[in-house]
Parts: structure tokens; sequence; C-alpha cells
């Protein structure tokens, strides 16, 4: 793991001088190799496969390991995608001018050498590589051990496409050991990696957030609020709410709590709650919203504090914005919340005060999500308060660093 | 320390709702406080000296520890600056609309709760609680046991000014103890601080940072260079390097390592050096310096590792920028680091390659600093890739969330 570590920290050095244009061209070689060897990729693909079933791996594990020519077809697009998108290496920002006459500025630049940490699906070795390398980092990957020679596979043909462009193939490597200790060293290697950023689930993230000492981009919960104030428009809030908790039940970004105003609940939840039970919604909700919905179960602080990821959503009723607040507050995760209201101070109010990475006005938390927000890309989502906060695209994945220029100014 | 951490997190929480207004009211309060307590201020810090005395604490100790009138003026100015800054908070970038007409913006706010620990001089206590304050954060602050009654008085007066503006008095707190391990709380409590930021020495940050769990802004090494490329101007060379060494020995943006090009060597070092070694420089050179400058002393590769804050110098000569750029990527610190050269392709490579948080083209490192940027404060320079990098003023105090508006479009 050394040896990997400090030939990443070598990568990332010289990737300080890859251009725009050699970047794009090894995110394109990468997608033609993909497709040459779309057979040999499924091949072996097919050892994991043969090895998950006989460990009896779920079906929906088998699913997400699986290496169809879908999945394969939108990892060839999103590499082409991703080849497309202005490089963010190098731009500067508008500078200032000090009364000296020196000009001060920054320049976007890499963070160094990026970990990523994640689970079944073997797609994601190619997504993390071409955002990685787009933004001119070096990338240590860690896949689930099921997927690992799918995983290698992916590595190699990524370690081909960098070669081709003139880029320094360590500039990418996948850990070929599934022994577990190699995580171990990837999220305590501060000299090495930069940043650990971990894709799987809650159980995995908080694990390794424990224990490790290279700083995290990540997010644990998605416990996400809408909140119908007052001054609502009812009909856009039921088409708000619902959208919020159907688009997709297993998405960070779904509703897991409705809160009303208590003016207008009497007006809103009825035909809500029918709409939601018709579609196989589980309703949970305080005494209030069971007067409203006889249907509804009785809510414990439990479920205000629980990401369902399913079928169920709690219902309160509020008797004021700042109530609102207050339980965002109390129960939120500082994701993603939303108001629907109509009235400027509201919005003004729960914009400012929800201390959540998005906050919304008029719109389903489940847009939560770089690719909706226009990052054109996402490596995940951060509830974290330093550095990136909310969907991470391309940018997320640099820093910026200062540029002055001057003609012999002194100090003093 | 837990009841401080959860006071400084219900603090944060109110601080959302602090208006500009208020927050220039608590500075202004503060400097009305300071000119008012004057006398009863340096009683109290005259108890912090006598300590001093008869612990023996060395002269300089001594001088950063006293509360001077002209510390209580600096004191009272600065906190009249910071009130007049413009109020970073809630601020607005750009807004982007999507295909489906929702707005997606950033809003700019507060990281939090951040955590200042510092060293003797008692006015960081002041200059510390009025960026925070500013940029809408609470703050725990903990200086040097040798200072406490001073820090006490002094956090006392933040109190009363956040009082007096209808502020929770709770959002800047000094720790009372002089315990140690009230530190070792402060910066394992990840749920009430967000952010720890050392001011103090090397060793007192390393520490630190060896058992922090919460994330830290901080640098350990200034270990600065300026290269003087072949195509520099060697008049300014000469007035640069001059400066960047002599400003002041002690600042980390002071020049400790000079780098030449062998082309311009001869040229530029006879009367550099004469100039540096009577003002009372020592240097220390590669074997072909010593061929150039007679009075240099042999330099090790310690020398090209350390950052004397002191009236010595290490100069090496190079072949070429490629070879300055791996000296500085080898030896260096990642803080501040400069080219003097006419040659824009030299000058486009060093800021691109040089991978420091400050590169600078003809002009001095000493110049590494929050006001010479324009700033207008400075709570530190980081090195870290993470958040800020380079010198920290109010906005590396703040985050941005995203903020985005619609009117009922739903996804999927």
């Amino acid at each position: 793991m050394l040896a990997i570590g400090q030939q990443a920290r070598q990568a990332a050095r010289a990737m300080l001088r890859a251009t725009g244009a050699q970047k794009a061209d090894a995110l394109l070689a990468m997608a033609q190799l993909l497709a040459e060897q779309r057979n040999d990729l499924q091949i072996t693909n097919k050892i994991d496969l043969d090895a998950g079933r006989t460990r009896n791996l779920e079906p929906a594990l088998l699913d997400r390991l699986t290496l169809s020519d879908r999945t394969i077809d939108l990892m060839i697009e999103g590499l082409r995608q991703i080849a497309a998108m202005p490089d963010p290496i190098g731009s500067l920002t508008a500078a200032t001018v000090r009364p000296n006459g020196m000009q001060v500025g920054q320049m976007r630049v890499p963070l160094g050498v990026i970990g990523i940490i994640y689970e079944s699906r073997p797609n994601v070795t190619i997504d993390a590589a071409a955002l990685c390398l787009k933004s001119g980092n070096a990338a240590v990957l860690r896949g689930g051990s099921e997927a690992i020679h799918s995983n290698l596979a992916l590595g190699n043909i990524v370690q081909q496409g960098l070669a081709a462009a003139g880029l320094p193939a360590n500039a990418i490597q996948v850990i070929d050991t599934p022994d577990r200790a190699a995580v171990g060293h990837l999220i305590t290697m501060t000299e090495h990696i930069d940043v650990i950023i971990p894709r799987g689930g809650k159980s995995l993230i908080k694990r390794l957030a424990a224990e490790a000492r290279v700083p995290m981009i990540k997010h644990l919960d998605g416990n996400c609020h809408v909140y119908i104030d007052d001054h609502a428009d009812l009909e856009q809030a039921a088409t708000i709410a619902f959208n919020a908790k159907t688009y997709r039940y297993g998405v960070c970004g779904a509703m897991e709590t409705l809160l009303v105003h208590t003016a207008v609940a009497k007006a809103v939840l009825p035909e809500l709650a029918h709409r939601l039970i018709t579609h196989g919604v589980e309703l949970r909700g305080c005494e209030r919203v069971q007067k409203i919905i006889p249907q509804a179960l009785a809510a414990t602080d439990e479920d205000w504090g629980t990401e369902y990821l399913g079928p169920i959503l709690a219902i309160k009723v509020v008797d004021s914005i700042d109530d609102a607040i207050a339980h965002i507050e109390r129960w939120g995760s500082s994701h993603t919340d939303a108001i629907v209201t109509q009235h400027i101070a509201s919005a003004q109010q729960f914009q400012r005060e929800v201390d959540s990475s998005s906050v919304l006005v008029n719109l389903p938390t489940c847009f939560a999500d770089g690719f909706e927000y226009g990052l054109g890309a996402e490596i995940g989502i951060s509830t974290n308060r330093l550095h990136a906060r909310g969907p991470v695209g391309l940018e997320g994945l640099t820093t910026l660093k200062w540029v002055l220029h001057g003609n012999g100014q002194t100090r003093g």
C-alpha cells in the first residue's frame, strides 16, 4: 500500500503537467478500449458473478455486479461526456490589483491524490477514474472484493488509456488485493492520500469516518424534509410532496418527513394522503396528523430521525415556520430540505436559517443531484462544512491556489 | 467542555439569524468597551505579567503577553476595521437556470463553530473573536495558560459587546480552565466543533494535528523559495531576493532558500551576497555557490529542508527551471514560492507546476499575508488542500450552500 501511495503521489505531480487535450484523449481512448474489449470484460465479469452465486449473494447485489451491455454502453457514454466537458484545471479567477500594482488572483488546481472506496458496482471504477482524471488528480480505487476481477480489468483499460495519451499509468491505480487491511492503510496514509471519497452504505461510511486520518468528502444520512408553509400554493405543494417521496424511494434526496403548517393541514393533507397511500406509501403522523388522516400510524421520535429509503413517510403538523425550522434543526441531517411557499419572507427565512447543504424553494428534495444542478457529473454528495458542500462535481475535486504577478514590488 | 461545546452549537444556530448590522454593532460595542475598560484590563494583565516574571518567562514572551496602550489601540482599531468590512454572510453567487426553469445558485454561510487554539498573545482573543463573529460563526477560544486572566477579561468584553447587540453571549466563549486536557477535548468534539484553527509554533500545531479528530485549517512550515530564472531582470531579482529574506526573518513567508539558474549565477550572486552578508545574513550554499561566494558555508540536505526563521539563507545553483521546480517539490512546504523572470513561458510553467498555496511572479515571498492580498483581515495561512488554501480571511471562515428556486418542477 505504501508503494501504491508513493506511486500515486508521484503521478499526481506529473499530472500537474497534463494538458486538457491529453486528458480528453485518455478518456476517449478508454471509451474505445471498453468497446473493443467488451467481450473479454464480460468473460472476466462472469468470474465475479459465478463466485457471487457460489457465495449466495442476493439477486440485487448480483444485478449491481453485472457488466451488462447496457452498463458498458453507459460507461462509454459517460467517458465521452466527461471528455467533452471543459477542463477545470488552470482556469483563473478574476484578479484584483493592490495599491502597489501587484495582481492577486487564484488558479484552479487538482486536489492531489484521491482515494475512492466503493461497494459492488464495478462501473464506479470507470466513473470515478474519469472524474479524478479530468480534474487532474491521481486516484487510488478500492472496490468491493466481490467485484475484484471486474475492477482490475477495468483498471487495466484505464491505465492503457492513460498511457495512450502520454500520461502516467499510475495516475489511476486499482488496489489488487481483497485484503481488508488495505482500506485501513488507505484512509490513514495522510502523506500520500489527500482526500477519501466513500461511495456506499451508511455503515461503510460510518466505519471509515471513525478510523480515517485522511479528510473525507461524505454524507451519512439524507433525512430530507419538505415544509408546506401556510402561504403555499396547495396544488403545487401536493405535487412537490408526492414527487419528493415517490420519484425513487432509495435516493438520498427522497423526502422522509413532511412538515405542514397547521393553517393548511386540513386543506392539503387528505387528498395528498390518498395519493400516497394509493401509491403504496405507509404514513406515520403526529396526533394532529392522525386526526386528519385516520390511516396514519402514530409517529414516534424514532420516525423523525429515520431515513427510511423506502415507501414510508412521517408527517407532522407545525404551528409556524419557526417550528418547522426547529424540527429540521433537531432531526435533519444537513442534506436537502425544501419549503413550499408563495411568501417571499418565508422563502428567505427558510433559505437563510435552514443549515443544510441544499435548501430548495418550491422544488422537491429529490432534485439533490449533481446532474440536475448542472454540474455535468457527480462524484457524490457532501454534508461536510469544509470544502465541498452539497452535490460534488469536477470543481469539488479541485482547489484554488493564489497566483500573484508583480514587477519587483517589495514589502515594508 | 461538553457544556461549552453544546452552548457553542446552540449559539451558532442563533447566529444564522444575526444581521450584518447586529454584528457590526457588537464589534463597535467591543471597541468602545476596550477603550472604557483600558485601565482595568491593564490591572488584570499585570496579574499574568507578575506570574510570568515569577515563572521566569523570557523577556520576548513577557513582551508578547503585555497589553500595552499601543496593543489596546491596535485591538480597538482592528475591531473598527472589521466592523466596517462588508458582511460576507448571505451573499449569493450567480445562479444558472436549468432547462426546466429552476434556478441553481449558492449562498455564503458560516462554517458553524470554530475552535481557536493560540499561544501567549492575548490580543489574539480579540482578533479571532472579531473574525469569527463577522463571518457569523460561534467560536471557542483557548489561549495560553500564562495569559488566562487577560484572555478571560477580554472574553468578558467580547460577551458584553455581543449582548449589547442582541446576539447570544455564548457565540464567543473563552475556555476558563488552564487544564491542558481541555485542548484534548476541544480537538476531538466533532459533534460540536466544526474546525480548529491553531495559531502558534510548529510543535504545538504538530501535536494538535496528530490528535485532532476535528478538521484543522493550518500550516506547519513556511520553507519558501525564490528562483531566479535565466531570463530574470537581474537588478529586480536582487531586490526581490533581498526583500524576501530581510523584510522580517520571523514571518512564515520569509525566503529560506534561493535557487539561481546557472546562466546568471555569477552575474547576480556576488553583489547580492555582499548586501546580505553586510545585513548580517549567514549564507550556506552548494558547491557551485561556494565557488562564487567564498564566504558561504557548505549547505547540506538539512539546510534545504529547514525553515530558519532567522538570518540564514541557503543558496543553490540549478541547471534549469525544471530542476528548480523539482527542488521545490522535494524540499518545499507548499507555502509560498516565487520566480523572478521576464520570460512568459517560464512564469506560466512555474505557476502551473509549483504546487504551493501561493505562487508569485516577480514578487518576494514575504508578501504572503491576507492583508497584502487584500483580504482585509487574516486568521492564518493554510497549506491544506481541502477548503481554504493560502492566506485565510473572512471568506475562509465561511462555506457555500446550494439554494434552488423553482415553481413546482418535478423530477423523473
